[in-house]
């Protein structure tokens, strides 16, 4: 979108090199993940080869200075979190990823291009080509990026299939990005291995489509914390749970296990568990962890026999 | 994304009610437009019956203050161009509408069931339902909108195929957008009609598509203005044009019509004007009309043998 002609507005003159800097995030954006046969970056919008199967569309927004403290990270990081948060919901649907978009808002001076190589380096790692972009002048950083996957022979993962006497596992021990960030305010390097785990979390699409093919009932990935995410996925499916553990990363503690968010690991319950972890095994992936079971009354939410408390991050809306 | 686990972030205590918040845009975004056998809002990610041929999909953001007057537009009318202006970049490839995704900044206490109606109002019209969305706080309002389409049989247009010899049209006469923005600053009322064409621009999604089944070389939408979208399409095609005219429309003014922009009337270069004419002719659409032609050097850019200056709306980034 734009602002119509009118010569008393400010925007028309400053700046005459829109087409130039599109053109070097362009290259930015494009080179590491060219895909043959498709039209990207520089037309109305992108042209991708057929989708396989059930289209998955997911949108997440970033904002610096709220998602991410602007005084101990970069705008590099933000581009990678914002497009790792996204890719995480299509490993959350058991989705192959496919392509995704940035919408960039940022004031004038604003480091475009490290902004774009972060998000490029997310992409590239994710094998998640950006196809797309727009830019726009704001008062405030944010980073709007949206995925595209697909689901080949359907089946996508919902949040609403789980069923009592299911297992609950989830795929790795929980904690690593709120204990870096703890860890980066105390002090320590960007290269601490817990402060990497918060700038540089890691979509588990493999897993995401093992337990996709595994049958899982139900999937989703943990964004605001066990302690709020296991609630919306018994909310969805009519259900409640006993927990007999939640397993905390080496360095984290319980709290940040059970209320950090952003470790982007998946949470999954199935009727055959056995299936699920012969699966993984048999793809090279880390054994995922059981902590508990589905149960058919909904008000029953416990930990160890004690109720387990509805708490995460709430975002102020 | 969000915040991990910090007692001291005043973001924790602020809202125990996003789900609830959630629920009820959910409801105004999808009860005008469920699509059976998919599944949208309220899960990780949207799910989608698969697509048919190529998938189109492109971004778009609007920031309130910045793509629309704050003082003489409503948040509702946000929404509603916001939506309309990325389903505009479907129509410039000739696709059929699928789907949308919306991702809103906004400070707190904004009215996002407002803004919300808009962009359901934009989606209804146009056919393309929200099937998902995210939320977050920060400084200024701004929504950013993904669009998903689809070209059975593919053979999106792109802007680059434009060759010498070729006609160049028009879906319509240019400014009326431009014109309304100088009228609403003037003290007209919402509901004049030139108004109204900025606050309320039409997708031309059944134009492009009759295009694309014409066969036609290269499109695009014209939403920064005459003056520089047909330049784009040249530089992308590798030639120039000589223009015998633009069409005003009624109530605009000759500058309004050629860099006023987002008027999202459709540029169109095609070898067979005839064929296009007659499939416009057949769908009951609006004659297009036809501005000039296409020539092989492609430094001759001339209006009536006179220079066309590349002029229109250009971001500040």
């Amino acid at each position: 979108m734009n602002v119509p002609a009118d010569p008393t507005n400010p925007l028309r003159e400053l700046s005459r090199h829109e087409d130039d800097l599109l053109e070097r995030i362009g290259k930015i954006v494009s080179e590491r993940t060219i895909v043959r046969g498709e039209r990207h970056v520089g037309d109305d919008a992108a042209v991708l080869r057929p989708l396989v199967g059930e289209a998955i569309v997911s949108t997440d927004v970033a904002v610096w200075g709220v998602h991410l403290d602007a005084e101990l990270f970069s705008l590099r990081d933000l581009g990678f979190k914002a497009v790792a948060a996204a890719v995480s919901d299509l490993a959350a649907m058991g989705a192959r990823a496919r392509a995704l978009v940035l919408a960039v808002v940022a004031p004038a001076g604003t480091d475009l291009e490290e902004l774009h190589y972060g998000a490029a380096d997310a992409a590239q790692l994710t094998g998640c080509p950006i196809v797309g972009g727009d830019l726009s002048r704001g008062a405030q950083v944010s980073v709007a990026v949206t995925v595209l996957g697909e689901c080949p022979g359907g089946g996508a993962v919902l949040r609403s299939g789980a069923r009592p006497g299911d297992e609950i596992l989830v795929t790795g021990p929980l904690g690593s990005s709120a204990a870096g960030l703890r860890r980066r305010r105390a002090g320590a390097t960007l290269n601490d291995e817990l402060v990497l785990a918060h700038r540089r979390p890691w979509p588990r699409l493999r897993e995401g489509m093992a337990a996709r093919d595994a049958g899982a009932s139900a999937m989703m990935d943990l964004s605001d914390g066990l302690g709020l995410d296991l609630h919306r996925l018994a909310d969805a499916s009519g259900v409640g749970f006993e927990l007999d553990d939640v397993p905390v990363a080496s360095g984290a503690t319980r709290d940040e296990a059970t209320s950090g968010g952003e470790d982007y690991e998946l949470i999954v319950t199935t009727s055959n568990a056995a299936r699920l972890r012969l699966l993984f095994h048999d793809r090279g992936l880390r054994a995922p962890l059981t902590i508990g079971r589905v149960v058919e009354r909904v008000e029953r939410r416990l930990l160890r026999n004690e109720p387990f408390e509805r708490r995460g991050f709430e975002h102020e809306l």
